[in-house]
């Protein structure tokens, strides 16, 4: 049951920007801008690093979400979405998407665990300044989303199937349609 | 020095602001929302918190500079923003206040650390629903400033008076103007 009266009874992050519309707006323009912008990362790639860092940070609604959302967009789908979220280092990913999973990781536990190495290893394996700014900022607002979502004690969906259909429609809209 | 190129010497998030303008759009935009919009906690509280979080997170240009914005806005001034930084328990501030930093230092720890007993001593102590809601998404959101500030290791303004400065900007013109 959530902390406080939301005044709905939508899953996880839902309840909170139906809520509170004032802050939907800036967070719903934040997802949109960091998961679907433009970017040279795909938005799968991107879903797939929510996922994980919310996989890190104990969040069961943002990691089972972005999961839906990453294996929506991704060829390998939900099978690479578990692969990362159960190993990073043992999944069959690009050399270039295993170092920003590492930075994604470093920033998880705290801004000061991000080492030049890191960011070496990812530039050498061929990132780009701006992915790797992307990385950072992504990782870090997800450890914003999480702590709202848990930090309110808001409910899980009694259906997780429906995860897919919410991918169903992150893909078709965005985002910015969630602000209301 | 920064993990990557960011093409301006602006210290700490104003760098990556410049940076990216993007993503400054909607960060500066939940920024002006989360400390400066309509609330029933004054804009001073609101950054006391911010720079009590950032604190906790070790993220010393978020902590030193939303403590400049927190002084610049509150009756106490910078004596009652070092008092909290320093230890919340022992600083002179309302039962309302104390209640809601101790939320705020859960959700730092992690979204599940809020317990039942920290809201229900908040609401005890007067607080409403909404601020409640309020203060975990401000702390949550400092833990995304912090580690996004940190994890592109942005500098630290040579001047560290400049916060004050910077303070009167915030004041009168806001967050939204940081965006460019």
């Amino acid at each position: 049951m959530p902390h406080i009266s939301l005044g709905n009874d939508a899953p996880g992050i839902v309840s909170l920007l139906i809520y509170r519309p004032e802050t939907a707006k800036p967070l719903c323009g934040l997802a949109e801008t960091l998961l679907r912008g433009p970017s040279s990362l795909t938005p799968g790639e991107r879903e797939l690093i929510a996922s994980y860092v919310s996989e890190l940070n104990d969040c069961r609604f943002c990691s089972d979400s972005h999961a839906a959302f990453a294996a929506a967009q991704l060829p390998e789908g939900m099978t690479l979405v578990d692969q990362v979220r159960a190993d990073p280092r043992a999944a069959p990913v690009s050399a270039k998407l295993g170092a920003l999973l590492r930075i994604a990781a470093a920033v998880q536990r705290g801004g000061k665990n991000v080492c030049a190495q890191d960011v070496e290893a990812a530039r050498e394996a061929g990132a780009s300044d701006q992915e790797i700014h992307d990385v950072v900022l992504l990782a870090a607002a997800f450890c914003m989303f999480n702590r709202y979502v848990d930090g309110l004690a808001t409910t899980l969906p009694d259906d997780p199937s429906g995860y897919a259909g919410a991918a169903e429609a992150i893909v078709n809209a965005g985002y910015a349609a969630l602000a209301g």
